[in-house]
């Protein structure tokens, strides 16, 4: 399992000695209005990587944000999964799931065409919706299980003999993880459940967004999601539009979370 | 509610007195061997349309057939969705749902960048994924319910006092349309909840996949899908595959479909 996803992960966060991911969800509208065209986002979007791959292991573009822009954000996220190349993990934010014959081409396409080492999933229509996404050992699968927004509640706590969806989800998962390439995404909104469901989901890796403009506890995250197995703290907001914009002031923010991270690790 | 996204289907179904959707999920294994560029690709898939297009109402391009070739893909997409333009009712299927500041990028994606009619969602994070995708009432999201694949049964028939996951999710949709612009998905692989299903879900349009290669029944389907609202019946391999996988057997496959529905409603 030397080359599987999630040691392939735990070894760039060692090295690094961070858990950060930082979320590229780039909205020109709330950048600097210098950052107006398409190219001039694509070298500002090089420019964070640049200032923060040193000390950052993993990087997570929203798909919806490339999405809006038709073919031509598409294109934009090729150039910019080529960019970081093999310097850091990289998580594609697609949520995507569907029958089996399907999902190995959303696989196909994430994993070798956009040559993302994982991907978000969805797992509503099950585990055979899943197995496309983790056959090949390197690459990984992060299955939506207790998300941060609000209507997290609507669905996702329904009990089924005293034990709710998400960890039905999460019991699933783990039971699917033969090739050491599987994880979770848990919300740090969710504080009260988050340490019942570290302890009944070890080995499988986390990735927690929700902290900053959504509320969830930076200490908690890092400190539970790293029992267990690896705990990804994904930011994207409070990094991407630090200060006025700059290259400089997103750069310490990145920095300054990372300092943060260590101290609780 | 004369433009809401349902009434804008009906009255493509009307005008053609037909259910059927065609989906469009070109794989270019498994077409003829003279099809095997991307610019061949496309000039057939145009193809299939104008042999269709005078009785079919609905169209649905499965996104992960696209988004193999990465960006080209999207712009076959593009392509596509303007060549159909207002002649038919186009349905984006990529299972899409994010918290609300992002599912409002899919949305803003799918039906002001690409030009979509609809789209199909995932419930799995509840209510603000749904919201963004019907504040236009022309515009419609069809949300997964109860799907058609094997492991279906891992996570939708959970049951919440009594109630599975999947009429639960019926019931929240239901409460959430008030713009007349939402539908369920709902798997014609499914005849022992679909009749039961189709009671509890009144005036929410269904896609309904699964007749054919993956063995649902058609007349049931057509029957029990077009009470209490519209039965979108989607046939995607046994069109686009059919016979020798000229334009005339594909047409002929689309035509005997239409006949069937027909004598069906």
């Amino acid at each position: 399992m030397e080359n599987s996803f999630n040691k392939r992960l735990f070894n760039r966060c060692n090295a690094t000695n961070n858990r950060l991911c930082i979320g590229l969800d780039i909205d020109p509208d709330k950048l600097p209005s210098n950052i107006s065209d398409f190219k001039s986002i694509e070298i500002f979007i090089k420019e964070i990587i640049d200032s923060t791959i040193d000390f950052c292991p993993v990087y997570k573009p929203n798909l919806a944000f490339y999405e809006r822009f038709g073919s031509k954000g598409f294109a934009l996220l090729e150039s910019i999964v080529d960019y970081i190349g093999n310097r850091a993990i990289t998580i594609a934010d697609g949520k995507r799931g569907d029958i089996g014959n399907t999902s190995k081409y959303y696989a196909d396409a994430i994993f070798n065409e956009f040559g993302f080492d994982a991907i978000t999933i969805s797992p509503y229509m099950g585990s055979d919706s899943i197995f496309p996404f983790i056959q090949d050992n390197t690459k990984g699968a992060f299955v939506l299980c207790l998300t941060s927004n609000n209507s997290s509640k609507d669905f996702q706590f329904i009990e089924k003999e005293g034990t709710p969806l998400y960890q039905v989800v999460a019991n699933k998962v783990k039971s699917l993880n033969n090739n050491n390439n599987l994880g979770l995404v848990v919300g740090a909104t969710n504080e009260d459940q988050m340490s019942s469901l570290r302890d009944n989901s070890e080995t499988l890796s986390w990735l927690i967004p929700g902290i900053g403009t959504q509320g969830g506890d930076l200490e908690t995250s890092v400190k539970i999601g790293n029992r267990n197995g690896l705990g990804i703290i994904n930011i994207s907001r409070s990094i991407i539009y630090a200060g006025d914009g700059s290259i400089n002031d997103i750069a310490e923010s990145a920095l300054d979370y990372t300092k943060k991270i260590r101290s609780f690790l």
